[in-house]
């Protein structure tokens, strides 16, 4: 069981930074998440577009931002539970809250801290009656650990960055790379779009548009695919890898049945003080949240997430009364025994 | 006078995002500031030193924020009134405000957002009796152009950062350079000590201490300063200027007497939606609002600005409906005619 102090549902850039108010006051983090990366929106639907309205950036890249982000949490260690969907919670006798993933791992926290953005990112998963079945036996919807496809045979369905940009990588990698899609344009970035029509002519990727991936065979595991084609009819495809990049697409998913608040599929928060959700111990940041006159931007994550904080600390220790202090002032002192200051002044004599 | 859509009182670093956020809206921003240059506190108190809590930065330095909002808000060309402090408002018969400075400039808006954090920097003045006498004559408490100084004689007094690093500064200016402060031992900076030191040896700054300024001499200008040392007595010293830099003190000022509802020294807004007064169309922002929970912090400021000009503009425009769209996915048009997007995707086929 993972125990920590304050319980992070999602590692958008909301749930990344309450890591680091939480750290100011000495709270310990974990969050959950069910990309593989952390960054949430930022990192999954436009890691290489900037964004112009994060204060003191005249222009970031998402991915940039979350790449800072990270780094300016690391020193207060905040541990990840990545890839997996918080399903349930409970509270529990000792008034804690155990929150437990889809794979069953289990997490424990006096505060649970709701960052979940638009919901969990699910994959949108293609109509193949069994694709279940092969779910973790050759099909996959994200590719976690690309090292999985080292040498083998990868059939990739799509045709927005997703599919081009792994279909890219993959050429170095896979025995085999196969990109089907069903029209003859793709929807990307330029350069990947010019890069994939460059590596079809070398046939290092293997193109078939105009086509669908209809049909999964195999026993314990892949073994073909079959593709319907637009002029050619049907084709058997063998291949070790089926993967679908269709697109993920947030769901609010388990949370809603949590007994929460919820108004226009998001959680109504108390945002007259500390943005807590009517299950005291349990606060809804970022875009999760909703409250008469919010603004679903990153820059008010990042303020919700510092005021929640406080009430989290009276919670935590309600004897103790937390003195703010500016960074600028105390410094900031990582859990990884880090300490960043300011230079300090000095007092000298001239003479 | 100066018209505009949203003035803004208080330069700082909510002042300054307040206009990125009404430029987003195309509102139309002026701001006025008692400081001879923006940035409030993290300008005139600590530019050089680091901000740790500014999300996105894992540090930077409070003028290089205070710069990179410049750099952001530049496309939307706010107007600004420097040096002056507003000084009184009034409700005119259409409904909007007219504001005017210690210096008679007026300014008229329709909506005002009171952005002044502690208050308005005063300049703290050391205690000579006809000194009053002497402001503008000789006498000045902030170095707005140091052209003004070039080849004239300087006596500087007090022992901080601003009186080492002007000293400096003008060592290359002015004709002669005198310091005067009450103790041996300078606080600042190490290297504008030792700078100062080595300028006090090479004779190109006079340094007096354990010695203070007691008088002006002088008809329509300043001519000479008495100086009372501790162990030499007084002494009568020529100058064409004394410029006492004893620090700046934030004092909420005239502000206080606009009729807004004052706790703690600061101005009670509605946090539950938009920031508003009890004086509907006057907005607080920043350090200088009050509300349950409230945490001073840059940036609080910042999704403050960003919810109050979302009010402003339906406050503007009663009629029309706002759909707020990403800074990603609309880009940022100036009103200078720049405009600011990302790539854009292509849809391509491959062949
Ligand atoms: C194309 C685009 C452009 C944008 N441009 C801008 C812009 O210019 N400026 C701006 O301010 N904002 C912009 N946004 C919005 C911005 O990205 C969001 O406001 C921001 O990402 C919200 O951050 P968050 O941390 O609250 O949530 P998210 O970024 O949505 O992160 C939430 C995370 O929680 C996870 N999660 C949810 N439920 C669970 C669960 N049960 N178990 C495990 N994990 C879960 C999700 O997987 C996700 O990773 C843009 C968004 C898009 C899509
Ligand atoms: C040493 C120090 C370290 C700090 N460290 C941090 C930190 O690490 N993190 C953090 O988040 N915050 C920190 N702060 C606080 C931070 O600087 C403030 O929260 C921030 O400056 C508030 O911004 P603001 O724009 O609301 O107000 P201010 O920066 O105070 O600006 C207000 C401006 O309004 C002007 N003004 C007021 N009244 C009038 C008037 N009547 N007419 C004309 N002008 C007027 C003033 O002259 C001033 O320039 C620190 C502060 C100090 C002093």
């Amino acid at each position: 069981m993972i125990k920590t102090d304050i319980l992070i549902i999602g590692a958008g850039p909301t749930g990344l930074f309450t890591v680091f108010e939480a750290g100011l006051l000495k709270l310990k983090t974990h969050l959950i998440d069910a990309l593989p990366q952390p960054g949430g929106q930022c990192s999954e639907i436009y890691p290489k577009k900037p964004i112009y309205d994060i204060p003191g950036f005249p222009e970031i890249l998402a991915g940039d931002l979350v790449n800072n982000l990270m780094e300016q949490i690391k020193p207060f260690e905040p541990g990840f539970t990545l890839g997996e969907r918080a399903e349930t919670i409970e509270k529990l006798e000792d008034d804690t809250f155990l929150v437990t993933t889809n794979k069953g791992t289990k997490h424990n926290a006096p505060v649970v801290a709701i960052a979940g953005g638009l919901g969990s990112f699910e994959p949108r998963k293609p109509p193949i009656p069994n694709i279940t079945d092969f779910e973790d036996k050759g099909v996959a919807y994200i590719i976690r650990d690309p090292e999985v496809y080292r040498d083998k045979r990868v059939v990739i369905a799509g045709g927005g960055d997703s599919a081009l940009d792994w279909s890219i990588f993959l050429a170095d990698v896979a025995s085999e790379v196969t990109l089907v899609h069903r029209r003859n344009e793709f929807r990307g970035a330029l350069d990947s779009v010019e890069r994939v029509a460059e590596l079809s002519k070398l046939g290092k990727v293997n193109l078939i548009t105009e086509a669908e991936v209809k049909e999964l065979k195999g026993e314990d595991h892949l073994t073909a695919v079959g593709i319907k084609h637009k002029t050619k009819g049907d084709i058997h495809f063998e291949t070790d890898y089926f993967i679908p990049l269709f697109g993920l697409s947030p769901k609010l998913g388990p949370i809603g049945d949590w007994g929460l608040e919820i108004e226009k599929n998001a959680i109504k928060v108390d945002n007259s003080y500390d943005y807590q959700t009517n299950i005291p111990g349990i606060y809804a940041i970022g875009d999760v949240n909703t409250y008469k006159g919010k603004l679903k931007l990153i820059l008010s994550g990042f303020h919700e997430a510092a005021i929640m904080c406080q009430s989290a600390y009276q919670k935590i220790h309600p004897d103790k009364k937390y003195v703010m202090k500016y960074t600028t002032v105390g410094g900031v002192e990582g859990f990884d025994g880090t300490k960043k200051e300011a230079k300090k002044e000095v007092v000298k004599a001239i003479n």
